[in-house]
């Protein structure tokens, strides 16, 4: 418990980089994938497999020049094309490569370089940039509202075999804080959308959950309890924002696809 | 030799379809792509590995309904998000499935379904369209010439490794012949981007011959001897379309980057 309190103290530098977004956030972003992809490559290193962290790294860097410098969406399309194309030609050193190292190549630069991207993307979404902070509420809201809701009342197991703690009363407990913090923050800042903010609130709920136990899930097919320990006690990145990586794509296509909203 | 001639013939229809074009192509690309995820899919299946195919499916008919239907790219930036998120939810039967199930249930969608994907993509290039020849001139151009070079003057070989029977010289001969029919193409039906067809032709031999190797690394590291057998004694529609798979986002990404194409 103690520890939950204090990593949430550790977030803090976190609530200053969401404030100034823009190139600061863009920056972070970037730097978190990249670490992120390294801890998830580092899992897989534990299992034998060897994804090629320097291919992730021109990935990111490369997804970010492309946000940057051009609204011709045919650059992300080839994005797509060459990050696959390049991992399957990591192969081409046949004897030193088992088909794994090229897959979980690929599986990290979309599940973590691609996914955490989206963070940006709705920071871009011009009046509706605001909504940025939501990713966060929901993912460290329904986290933490879970906890203690779980830790209350908890009874019936959600999932235990990936998550043996986890409860289904902290699960709707979770869902439920979310869509409160969710519905105060959009009475507060953005009165306009509070409707929208509440059902965001609600998927983030949901889909923060998934973004938490995909996690657990690969973290206990790798054989580790972690995936990093940048913080002591705290673990890496990943463990940090396994929740963002499912709760900042819902909330850009909510953004573009529902809202609406066009650059 | 006689079994590669024939099944020089067995592509007639193909020469159909592509005169066709439009929604003939299109359906033709779409049932290609889940032909080949299936094929792509049975190989892992012979490794242990047991990707989603029905997941692959839905993956493909997506796309092409998001072609069909909108011309908003963030939908086809949710698609991705969407095959790899579900591709994760997957491994949620944690007993029964291993994170390999879930990479390569990734990897299909991506190497089949979204690389032949752009064939049908070329095809809506308007005024480029007919260079959708060229993604087949290039690869099967490649793959003729480099064989009878190879025949007739192969001495060192390319890469024993890989593929034992290829040699320097049929590369060689491979992209030269490309290079040849490109604009021999180029200079019939059109002669306005003649350069452009040859740059595309000395594209195509090379990024065509990627594509056969990458196909015999797969089969290789799966230890099958080819991906199917649809017509008996010429392998399945992967051991086929294995150069297509590069060539047509190649020609797609020359079009709409190095040309210019806007739609």
């Amino acid at each position: 418990m103690k520890t939950r309190v204090l990593s949430g103290l550790i977030m803090l530098p976190l609530l200053v980089i969401l404030y100034l977004g823009g190139y600061v956030l863009f920056g972070a972003c970037l730097l978190i994938g990249i670490m992120g992809v390294w801890e998830f490559y580092n899992g897989f290193r534990k299992m034998g497999v060897h994804p090629n962290f320097l291919l992730a790294c021109l990935a990111a860097v490369t997804l970010y020049i492309i946000n940057l410098t051009t609204d011709k969406y045919e650059w992300y399309m080839l994005w797509f094309f060459g990050a696959v194309l390049l991992s399957l030609l990591y192969l081409f050193n046949i004897e030193h490569r088992k088909l794994e190292d090229a897959m979980a190549t690929i599986t990290g630069i979309f599940y973590v370089v691609f996914f955490s991207f989206h963070v940006t993307l709705v920071d871009q979404t011009g009046p509706y940039s605001l909504l940025v902070w939501l990713i966060v509420i929901t993912a460290f809201g329904t986290d933490i509202m879970a906890y203690f809701s779980g830790y209350l009342l908890g009874k019936h197991k959600l999932c235990p075999k990936i998550s043996p703690k986890k409860t289904i009363e902290g699960s709707v407990g979770g869902i439920l804080g979310s869509v409160i913090l969710s519905g105060l923050f959009g009475y507060f800042f953005m009165p306009d959308i509070l409707i929208h903010c509440l059902v965001i609130g609600l998927l983030g709920g949901i889909v923060s959950q998934f973004g938490d136990l995909t996690a657990s899930i690969f973290k206990r097919k790798m054989g580790i309890k972690d995936y990093g320990n940048l913080i002591p006690g705290h673990g890496g990145i990943l463990d940090r924002f396994d929740s963002v990586l499912f709760t900042g794509p819902m909330v850009y296509y909510y953004i573009v696809l529902v809202i609406g909203y066009m650059p």
